[in-house]
């Protein structure tokens, strides 16, 4: 019964605490990066050793609340959790500034505790089991199709623009932004074969690199349609 | 009986009518904004006048041929009847010219009133609430990839490039044309790090951005065939 | 037997030759216009009369091989038949050049009159036919989205860039290349109000504009597994 | 027995020991063209040579220790074993520089003789079968669609832009990156008319382009299912 209740404490009042101090560590951050807001950067600062002491007093509270100390600290969250706070901690006399904000990012993980979306990656992850053996093929496929388009480009546009196509890992940027059709327009070909080669992998290469998305999303509704009919 | 005659008045000529209007009014409003035909603003100027008066006249009529009066007025589309006149009627002499502008838009909403559209977004709605729990974890998801995305992006370029990725809220915006596949151009990496990374998360993450659309989509041709076969 | 015979001959030779002038047409009309092939324009020109011939000559031998002439001159395609020719043949003296490239155009139509194509086209109007409703109502969603995007992006960069967003008909083109994923890089947001506003509608808006597609493709391969069970 | 043994070995040790050389090709091939790196040109040089003994040395093996030597001789896989190394072997005197790369980029196919490969590559060349004859319409309705709207666009932009819009050959590379909403921002309508034009244009045929893709995603993840479905 203790159980129960702790459970219940942990879907309700600290669940939302928590998150919404993640939120608002989320806030600060990307504002502490806005130029204009430079003159409040001694503020952030002081925010965020308070956001460092909050996060370190919800760890120690949580092994402490544990009904299994052990399983807890050992938990995929749990050690989510130390690695959010730890190597803050350890910066504030060591590590450089850098490094410190980038371990500050895995304090977004924290999102993934909330139940609902438990449930959703879980559905996800079937999805992606269930199609796993054909979406690993087709990223394959895809790459292999991104590398020979990235070879041909290359010998039909480095000799008109040496500066754009300069080599085949640049090719491969224009590649990805292409067969995504992202198509920024940094990179385009401008010879007549360059076209024609483009016009036909792209009109053979989009229905490829189109399939992992559509089979994930199939198998996805396929799920959901499943457990629509057991709850009937 | 009464009620009946009623209801084929308002599918047949008394909606055509409106609908007429309103989209006259559109026509209007989107020439009225044209710098080439500024020429013709007074004209453009009286025509609204002309449909505010339609539009007020519209709305006496139809709360005076109402079978229950009181139910009409208080009803979402007796609502949006209301505010689509009350603040253009109001702004004759005391509201600025921008807030008239804004309030006409409500107008639109009327095109909504009629039995086809109804029956077509109480379709969506329902293939909406199939989906509704996967949506909204799926657009968190979204959320939290553009958000690690234009982070990423942003300690890959902010060196190369400080004046186009100058802060992550500035990034955020590349991170959301570059997954929606837009790619306008005016902003991308060049740096060989910022392109790696851009590479990965976009060949994961359009799979995942894609995912809400399907699901809507496959939801509702799911309805539509169901409908299909109850009609057999 | 006679009408066998005819419609045999209709699918073999006589067909085969037809959509290869048809082609040959097509190619002829393309490389006309390149402006390094302009010194054999002359050859072109004499060409084109040469292709007039042959088409006319295919019409006056059609009309006179049908088993019913009257049906075959009063059905589609043998009025596509006499459009294809008509205008060219009078405007041997009459005409201007211009309105002489538009009527060869829909000599292009010729190629639906094979089997493979009508068979395509009614799986096509079908699955058309299925999702019509739904369809119709989509895409007048889809225009309202359109418009509200555009009245919406004008009120927030109109000021900021008044060259470029100068209009609500100049901000629709701006929300379909925007909608479409299209993203040309002509025109786009830069004040912080019309990329917030952009997020929004581009979230909720590209899942809208892509049902439409979905719902097509999803009716169409419904009618192919079909179509496939029968068989077996 | 002997024949089991033999397989065993291609599928363990020998395999991945090809696959791994394969690779390594690619990564010395694609880090050849890259400037920065030119003063290991000589290095390169080097490896590739070592790489063509390689191959040949694998060559002769497979030959030697195959079952059916004239089987494997004449099979595909065998032929691309010959052709990856003909090439370069009789280039070492006589080909230009150009011809021994493109031979070498056939050597990519090796990959496709792996088991998993294999699979995939069978479930995709089913899943094209199925829908074999509405793909190969469709593609022939997206050619008319992007020569059409190349053709439309030609006339409405022609005169307003005749250094980009020069030709129809011209036009259609506009077509395929508008149509594929890769939207590069080369070549975009700039007059009232083309906008318009495109406008109509893009909303009809975006679906029409999508539709050959959603049919092959549809079933491949039809075959998918029921491959789950006999397995239980």
């Amino acid at each position: 019964m203790k159980k129960k209740m702790n459970r219940s404490f942990e879907k309700g009042a600290l669940a939302i605490i928590t998150q919404a101090f993640v939120l608002s560590f989320i806030v600060l951050y990307t504002l502490d990066t806005v130029p204009s807001l430079s003159e409040y950067r001694r503020l952030f600062f002081t925010l965020d050793k308070a956001f460092l002491a909050l996060f370190t007093a919800e760890y120690i509270l949580r092994v402490w609340s544990a009904p299994d100390r052990r399983k807890y600290v050992l938990s995929f969250y749990g050690a989510v959790d130390l690695v959010s706070i730890l190597p803050s901690l350890c910066s504030l006399g060591f590590l450089n500034f850098q490094a410190i904000r980038l371990a500050r990012l895995m304090r977004l993980f924290k999102i993934f505790k909330s139940k609902t979306f438990s449930s959703a990656l879980q559905k996800l992850q079937l999805a992606f089991i269930q199609v796993r053996s054909e979406l690993f093929v087709f990223m394959f496929i895809v790459f292999i199709l991104l590398y020979f388009s990235a070879v041909g480009i290359y010998h039909f546009e480095h000799e008109a623009q040496p500066d754009k196509f300069s080599s085949i890992p640049q090719s491969l940027w224009w590649a990805l932004t292409t067969f995504t059709t992202v198509g920024y327009g940094d990179m385009y070909p401008i010879t007549a074969g360059g076209r024609i080669f483009t016009s036909c992998v792209l009109l053979i290469g989009l229905a490829i690199v189109a399939i992992p998305t559509g089979l994930i999303a199939s198998s996805l509704s396929t799920i959901s349609a499943k457990e629509r009919e057991n709850i009937k």
